[in-house]
């Protein structure tokens, strides 16, 4: 099944924008008739008929309106970007895929980039959210000083931190069905004052393991961590 | 710590590779008389003196042998190609610095690619795991035909397996402390004869969760849950 994206969608407003068009049209060479899948990147997605295969606004109708299954638990990663912005786009797929709700960057002590554009971070998310079949696009937050990240709400707040005297696996403290914000650190993982200020705010500082791993790797595992546990046995 | 990889390292075989000896040299700028960490790949740290800082070989002498902490699991990724070979090239870096021991190229009914060129990936690894620290470098075995991909041995063998009936996730099947093998099928899955005949080999098939995942991502999620689960409560 293509999905296809169009954040304004609404009873007045059935039509796909220019890129979409595009691709549906001219690439997958859709007609009036066929059948195609729209989401609003808002939790639904909308079975609906092209009424107008136009390659620049494509029109349809909705047959029928349907809610993406419920999830009980939210994901929202804070993460320092990474210094290769091809780093930071994989780990923006890779989270989509594994259901990231939210992620906001860091800008910190340590941090290796001052400036980043989340347009193009946004497209990658899309595209993720459209190839995993999710209706829900996270939320990408620009650069935030670290200090602001610990102000936001969730049931559970971790910072992760590479310290081997550290015995808290996030697989052992995470517990299922709540909201969750994780903090992953840049290059040169935060500073002692950072970690002392989160643990102040009530962040629980968690290990990822023992292996030494790079940013993004360290912020799809905690999404595929956050997402199994999940899981009754 | 610059981490430097030498696979033929020995008493008779003290220097660096001409590319290494050039990065240690010319890039890093060692001299003669500097500390550097050597690994031949096969599990063990070399703290070594430079007794010759020549930019095409560079010699140096060994002051003490480490052996990398023993792990007491073994990670055997078996996976179909994915048809993007920068795709593939990430999940060897990610699975490298997640700690798998070997990699498998799968030739199955639904593969995408009917050759891979291995040294390409091995350079990756190589990379990944100086990059993470490692002594041991991952096992990258070229494209295999799913049918011999079932004799090999571990104490426990799973073939991840999209199937929403399927309530076994591979958090709960696998068991810390063992050798796994899991299999990962591509964009198309495996066909039901070779679901089959993975589970007349006694494989047993797990799920990974709800998320739709591109190959690599399960790839790399599976490598994650399974280190994960080694760690005690």
């Amino acid at each position: 099944m293509q999905l296809f994206f169009q954040p304004d969608l609404s009873e007045n407003h059935c039509w796909l924008t220019e890129e979409e068009s595009r691709h549906c049209v001219k690439v997958l060479r859709k007609r009036e008739g066929e059948a195609i899948v729209v989401t609003d990147g808002c939790g639904f997605f909308y079975d609906c008929i092209i009424t107008k295969a136009n390659t620049q606004k494509c029109e349809f109708k909705i047959q029928e309106k349907r809610a993406e299954p419920k999830k009980l638990f939210r994901i929202h990663l804070a993460i320092a970007p990474t210094k290769n912005p091809d780093r930071l786009e994989w780990l923006v797929e890779k989270a989509t895929e594994l259901g990231v709700d939210e992620i906001t960057l860091i800008d910190g002590d340590h941090s290796e980039r001052s400036f980043i554009k989340t347009e193009r971070l946004l497209k990658v998310a899309i595209s993720a959210m459209k190839q995993s079949q999710k209706a829900t696009l996270p939320i990408i937050n620009p650069l935030k000083k670290f200090s602001s990240i610990l102000d936001y709400q969730a049931d559970q707040k971790f910072i992760a931190y590479v310290d081997h005297s550290n015995p808290k696996h996030l697989l052992h403290e995470a517990i299922k069905e709540k909201s969750y914000l994780i903090c992953i650190g840049p290059e040169g993982d935060f500073s002692q004052a950072e970690l002392a200020s989160a643990i102040g705010a009530g962040f629980v500082k968690v290990s990822l393991g023992d292996s030494r791993l790079r940013t993004e790797t360290a912020g799809m595992a905690a999404c595929c961590l956050l997402n199994a546990i999940q899981v009754s046995v």
